[in-house]
């Protein structure tokens, strides 16, 4: 069973990107892979609600002790009991792949994590924030150093982005172009 | 959704632990409850196949990023990126009650955190390792130390197990008893 | 005593660069603060040889448990136990402020959790990767993104940067202009 | 630099308890090492006391952001960003050996954690709680499970339990006895 992480904004979005977040989630669903986020508002809770209104499995992997601040459509809060960031990289590193929308700093911090661990990330790069900001800066149009540990992925909606995040699990990595070290 | 965690010894077990592992997962799957565990061999392994033949949700949370470790018998593997030690934290943390059978050193320390974070545990006391021995060592019988923070309960049947682990949950903390400082 | 985290590139980085960080490891040493860096090679090393040299105390912040990649330079290795990732994140815990130098895809991670902390960075942008792109892509210039929780400031010598890093430390956070939510 | 870890008892502790403590931190200091402790209070602040007042380094790996709650005698407190069990674990791995006065749970959790990544540990077994406990419940006398997997020293003297701790460092891991898996 595929894990799909879907990251992104927390708190009030705007409703179109609420709509592709609900899309991602729930073709996610359909393609019978486990939707994993933060647990939390925003993206990750318009990704689970697709996802569980297609019935689909959703975990969040939450920061603290309580299941306060989880969305309502978890079927598992992990309460991972370590703060935002931390909890951020169980995420990362619990997923096969994870799809980026609109995002803030946090939703940053994901990306480069995933990067860091040689995860493919697709971005939807019409949903603002750093999802949109990132395509202008990213290394080569694609990677976050010179590293090029494994190319981030540009589309411009839910469907495209959930093909890609899939045909991107069972590609091999490009070890060849990866000549630095994991770090820093 | 109840969230039971089973812990205790990985590696060769005998026959009759593995039974009451087993009896234990599948009667958390009977409870609609998810199972969660270190996702490895031994008693997680039989709680895992009793709990997946039951109809019940699986999830184990696991050291490192591979699932190569993984049992057979897993839902979704949180693949944390810890090394063991901090990811039995991250288990203990996600879970409402545990269950303890067996056990070794890795056991002892998950029952040290559950303590420390006042999550309910049911012993089944038969089952031999840190499961018996610290029935005799416990302070008055129940305690981890003198803070008294929330009691152990021991049983020698799985039924029994997993019906007071549920119960326990639903029990308020003895916040009177508990006058001491979590820490160390 | 104050503790000030310099991050930068690992590896090879050019001499002018490690000259500059040589001179920020000094600098904090002559101010009799700690340095903390993720104890590894390149901008770690530099800054590490310039504030032991000049008779500071150097605590490197180390992923894993070994510290055979540990620098020359450090007084008290942190072998944290931790991947590199989730080290990066006890490090910037650690620190009253942060001195970014050049830097890949794990320097961005470190600047995007001392964001999300509310640690003053000061970042040196004239040596390049995330160090030169960040200023023209930082928000308003000088923000992670809309919370503007704490303002990044950019300057162009070593020892204007540590001269920043103080005055920030000092410095309330402007409460005001932060009206989100710290998270995603 | 050897770095020599003081686990105990946090809180009010008998005098008698104080005076060992601030004894094994004034050796520990007098060898060149450095004191690691949580950074708290009672054993912690004993040791941090003696270590200090006979010119040793002090570090504290505090949980939270907070130095609050850290005690007077810190040269560097590493403030992890972890709550109080994932954070006793960053002091296990941190640690060439580790010396535990009296305690309660919390110091249990950090004795399971030490045996786990193969540390040395010597108790002074006079000064109560489970380091008092532990001698007689351990496994043929000096192993928390039947891996053997690095024998505990028990003694009832700070300078002895010092110079235990330094010879056991030195000493090569029995890898033959351990015949088991790091885990659970």
């Amino acid at each position: 069973m595929k894990r799909i992480a879907v990251i992104g904004q927390s708190g009030e979005i705007p409703s179109e990107v609420r709509k592709i977040a609900e899309e991602v989630g729930a073709e996610i669903a359909r393609r019978n892979a486990v939707l994993l986020t933060g647990g939390g508002s925003g993206v990750m809770e318009a990704a689970s609600k697709g996802a569980k209104e297609a019935g689909g499995l959703v975990i969040g992997i939450l920061a603290g002790d309580s299941t306060d601040v989880a969305n309502d459509y978890l079927d598992v809060p992990i309460t991972t009991g370590l703060h935002f960031d931390f909890r951020s990289l169980v995420l990362v590193h619990s997923s096969d792949a994870l799809i980026m929308i609109r995002g803030g700093n946090g939703t940053l911090g994901e990306l480069s994590a995933a990067y860091m661990n040689k995860k493919p990330v697709v971005i939807i790069e019409t949903t603002g924030g750093w999802a949109t900001k990132m395509k202008e800066v990213a290394y080569e149009g694609g990677y976050l150093d010179e590293r090029r540990t494994v190319e981030i992925a540009f589309c411009d909606s839910a469907k495209v982005a959930v093909e890609l995040a899939f045909k991107r699990i069972e590609e091999p990595l490009n070890e060849e172009r990866n000549t630095g070290r994991i770090g820093d």
